[in-house]
């Protein structure tokens, strides 16, 4: 079995790091891209800095086959990132005909001046695709491996999901989860020995408090589905025999 | 005036990555640091794995004041962060009399067995300074500058809460924010001009929708109080006035 694509994210915005907006757009993709058997590998947050955007797609875009970027393509003077991926290129970010007819149309279906503020969002390398925007029409793009999307959500949300479907997947990766009452503790070396006869597959043991209890998910994850419920009943059964 | 102190987050586990589990901790910990002075200039995701752990702890150690981590510290097979950041230190992490002796009265005054998996949790690098746990004992630790916490949320947030007056932080970051039911595009000139006559001050332009119009939250920030309200002033009546 081949091993499925790799993936990184970078979720680029200083209002993430002050604490000011919370992202959600790393959870959002890291399912989508699990379903689409793409595995997610890293993902880094970084500020609206240029070198540190170009240095981050440099770095990531060698290693992995996707790159997925949120956030900095509006139009205003804070909104860099589409001109810092392209500079990682070697390339400009210049207004691109395709674009602007796409910006103008819908300017003028809505009576909206079409200033060159709201005009920079047309910005986007030459040989970049553009990333289709259903919500608000400003278009993303992907240069390379590197795919540049909006960091509201709504529009995060609405380009991937347009775009996800034109990429080559693999196996998506599947779970069962076993929700207990009990401390991790408690179950830790029955996990660890039922894990050690499932190489293909990969345990984790995930901690949570419920009215003062403490509980643990077990989730199994893998491939193979018959492997996995195989797995998960075994797992079941020597929790009960382990369960005094 | 002195630079504020700056951080970096590494966030620990698969289950962030594969979509299964949302982290809270980077938004709490981006505005306790911003309160406290510290500046959180990048978080990276990474999964449970030894040699990526080292080398992420070992990039950001050198580069910032201090590197705060979240997951991976509780009893089972899993859990590798403890001896992983040790091992970036060229320590290891073993059992230590202080944690043991948390651990043994803590699980003696619940009648719970001491068995090995849950004295895991008493790894602790040899100089390492121990981290209070007031939710559920089991204690993180700093290393040198690299701050070594849980990832369930409830229990992150305490040790942060506990950690932090013992740091050494910097000027806090203030923010002003005014928000308009205008789009970006709207208000982009007229922000650049005036964030160009405040060169000590950030402006940040952040985007939303509301009922199906377009909104723009400004912000400002800064570290000093009086240039921010008048920032602020000079925004407002730069925008009535460029509000035809």
């Amino acid at each position: 079995m081949a091993a499925n694509p790799t993936a990184a994210m970078i979720v680029i915005g200083d209002e993430i790091l002050s604490g000011r907006t919370r992202d959600s757009n790393l959870h959002f993709l890291a399912g989508k891209l699990t379903d689409h058997g793409i595995g997610l590998v890293e993902a880094r947050v970084i500020g609206d800095d240029r070198q540190t955007i170009i240095d981050t797609v440099n770095a990531l875009r060698a290693r992995h086959d996707h790159v997925f970027t949120s956030g900095g393509i509006g139009p205003t003077h804070d909104d860099i990132t589409a001109e810092a991926v392209a500079a990682a290129f070697g390339l400009t970010a210049d207004i691109r005909d395709d674009a602007r007819a796409l910006l103008q149309a819908y300017f003028d279906s809505r009576g909206i001046e079409a200033t060159p503020a709201r005009m920079r969002m047309a910005r986007i390398p030459e040989g970049a695709a553009l990333i289709d925007n259903p919500v608000s029409v400003a278009p993303g793009f992907s240069l390379g491996n590197v795919h540049v999307m909006a960091g509201v959500p709504r529009v995060f949300e609405a380009m991937l999901t347009g775009l996800l479907p034109g990429l080559v997947g693999g196996v998506p990766v599947r779970s069962r989860t076993l929700r207990m009452l009990r401390g991790e503790g408690e179950v830790a070396d029955i996990l660890a020995g039922v894990a050690g006869e499932y190489p293909d597959l990969s345990f984790g043991s995930y901690p949570f408090q419920q009215d003062g209890r403490f509980g643990t998910n077990l989730v199994i994850r893998g491939t193979d589905e018959s492997l996995l419920d195989q797995a998960l009943s075994r797992l079941e059964s020597a929790l009960s025999v382990g369960a005094a």
